[in-house]
């Protein structure tokens, strides 16, 4: 059996998230249905990252166990011939049978876009949330500092027992979380002189996430940028443990899960063995 | 009555193009459809070019006249409020009478995207046309400037009494046609390091274009790009005038109407006009 190992990128507009469900367009869901028709085998996907319905990946990390004779470059080229345009496999490797794309991650980061120029490109509209109005940005980035470190994010998550991880502990740590301005491209054509817009993206990055943390986080930094709550208002938000106290949950398709971060010692590991078998078995090397 | 001039950018992607026709969902139709809510007249709307379904537009221009006391800006923001996110009104300005969004063309830009990259983003696929394989780009350039001059342009269009100008006359002078490489970012996220990718732009600048003229020219850039055909053999193609010896209309997704070129004389009168009204009526300046 090989462990492979894929980078996907996705367009989750027309999909109903990461996770399957019968009957639903999910992510998961086609890929194991386009692996089926590639291999003949019930192949099992597990994904770093259960995005939610309309939230999209540069560089979601997923693994499958498998019996096929593929190599790992032919499987992204099979997948990427077989899956819509929408699912993208960016890179497949294979890895050490004890690679597992959830637990071994060590950090994940997301991105939100926040498009604030008064016309909204119409290439971008399922790629953004569109905020043309004041935005007061020095407070949203003192705030988004306060979101750093280790706490209970209760007042920034979807109700219990619904999270990333299945479980109940409401305790996560972010590493970083930061608001950043960049002018926003059309794609390319600004080359050309075209539609140049101002954009804010919030870069938020930690070991795992509760269910819609991300989206609280962004509605509660929007909520301070608009003026209805103070930088200095987020420690009393996260004692209070009250979801109803934080900004609302932005929409999904501003959010991309962006990488997902390993400590990688699977790569060196199957690197070495790789650079001896072939000398052992074809005796062609040197 | 006022004569009201936009200038548009729309995602071509879910329309039938630009002209109205009945049952189906196209530019111009929705424009007329949503100037009727806002001002209850049956404004006739007038477009510099006649996209085609599935062609986009970055900078189409187009005016109507109408009896509304709303202001340009207000135009702008009514349209922008109650179009579809896949059409912008990028800016409105009132103008001159004259003033007429086709007649008045003196030159119209083109652009045509090929994704040369092995793995096309999610976020793409609407906007370029995919081609990975081996290109002569240095050939496609030499290539491109055959086109440029006044030609019969029968070997690179759509069957003749079809073209953009309902006209007959198959001559047409291209300013400008360029190939141009760039490196593409996926909407500006390639700050934070993801999915750079290699772009052509064919770049095609001229008075007036026949039907398919500019898709025409690109198919036959990328039968030289491959070898079949070689940048000597473009003038011999305009002499034997046969449709069928040039390159594929190639599909419509990568092309944009980038931006449309007046003399704007009329900007001008408009402008002194503007300047001198408000003081005689008002009496308040100074």
């Amino acid at each position: 059996m090989k462990n492979i190992r894929l980078t996907l990128a996705y367009d989750g507009t027309d999909f109903h998230g990461w996770q399957i469900q019968p009957g639903r367009a999910t992510i998961q869901g086609t890929l194991v249905e386009v692996l089926h028709r590639i291999t003949r085998e019930r192949v099992i996907v597990h994904g770093a990252g259960r995005t939610d319905a309309g939230v999209h990946a540069l560089g979601q990390v997923a693994h499958f166990h498998t019996g096929s004779r593929l190599t790992a470059g032919e499987f992204q080229r099979a997948l990427n011939a077989l899956l819509p345009a929408a699912i993208r496999v960016v890179q497949a490797e294979e890895v050490e049978p004890q690679f597992h794309a959830r637990w071994q991650a060590q950090g994940k980061t997301y991105l939100y876009r926040i498009y604030r120029s008064p016309v909204l490109p119409p290439f971008l509209h399922r790629y953004v949330l569109y905020y043309p109005f004041p935005l007061d940005e020095a407070a949203m980035q003192k705030a988004a500092v306060e979101f750093e470190g280790r706490h209970d994010f209760t007042a920034f998550a979807a109700p219990a027992g619904d999270d990333e991880e299945g479980g109940r502990n409401p305790e996560r740590e972010v590493f970083a979380c930061r608001v950043a301005r960049l002018s926003a491209g059309w794609a390319s054509l600004e080359r050309f002189g075209f539609g140049l817009g101002e954009e804010l993206v919030v870069v938020v990055r930690g070991r795992s996430f509760l269910r819609h943390m991300v989206r609280k986080i962004v509605g509660t930094l929007l909520e301070v940028g608009r003026g209805r709550l103070q930088p200095e208002d987020i420690a009393g938000l996260f004692a209070a443990r009250d979801r109803s106290r934080s900004g609302p949950t932005v929409p999904p398709q501003g959010l991309f899960l962006a990488s997902v971060e390993y400590a990688e010692p699977w790569r060196a590991a199957l690197a070495s063995k790789m650079e001896t078998a072939p000398e052992q078995e074809s005796g062609q090397s040197g």
